[in-house]
């Protein structure tokens, strides 16, 4: 027997899949071998966080959850933010581009308010200055908190 | 005879390429097929423009000449952004993520401070409500100003 209230989340469910195919049948995936770039930003100060992939599944899934899920392009798997660190990101906005091929996602940075595996509130924690990268933001977090084997392992190039 | 005037031109162009080679040897472009996604923010606002994609000679070009400069995957060429419609970008800020494989320049628009093709602030003028892409904002400039031939074409999808 199905109560109600099941049949009403059952029903919402199914509401939020077809907004999402309908949604992801306009973006052109096929132009970047499957996916499109996805930047979050945050919600209230639009600063830029990071940016990332999705395949039509991430987005669709983005959609249907209200959680930022990504496509991870060295793993081949969907990367589900904040899984490991609990830095997940609510989603507000969603926006499209001209071209149909890149995606801007409004969020509420949850967790450690930290989207950088570094442990930075943004992936861009580092700005040009007289021919050299200098890091100009200051870390929010220790991400060995969340364990040694957390996140992608930065590049010697991002030090 | 070269002019003192001449000669300290000269020496500051030196100083801008190889401060423009140091800063790119950091970055990785061999990651995704000798591009790095570029993302262009308002300077004031944060918010994000456009996303295109640069080569290392264009991101020294744009260190060396503080207007952005990116690659057209398309046409596989540099793509000095403005030189048909005067809408180029002065760069206030270059800013390299965790991975160093992604780009942030805080921009100031000139022209008809339209960095879209289509004639929007932002390529990002569509937003998502209820499966469906709606036009949000405004048209700053109708692009049939620029001569028939301007920009590449929108696809059918992007309406």
């Amino acid at each position: 027997m199905i109560h109600t209230r099941d049949f009403q989340a059952l029903n919402l469910v199914k509401v939020m899949e077809t907004q999402a195919q309908k949604a992801s049948a306009t973006i052109d995936f096929d132009k970047n071998g499957g996916v499109v770039a996805a930047i979050a930003v945050d919600h209230l100060s639009s600063r830029v966080l990071m940016v990332a992939y999705m395949n039509r599944e991430a987005f669709d899934e983005t959609v249907a959850t209200g959680r930022a899920c990504y496509f991870s392009r060295s793993r081949k798997k969907l990367w589900r933010k904040g899984e490991e660190s609990g830095n997940f990101q609510i989603v507000h906005e969603i926006r499209l581009d001209c071209d149909a091929d890149a995606i801007v996602l409004a969020v509420e940075q949850r967790g450690d308010a930290a989207a950088c595996h570094e442990g930075y509130e943004s992936c861009f924690f580092r700005k040009l200055d007289g021919g050299l990268w200098k890091v100009v933001d200051r870390r929010r977090v220790d991400p060995a908190k969340y364990g040694p084997g957390y996140g992608h392992q930065p590049k010697k190039s991002a030090g």
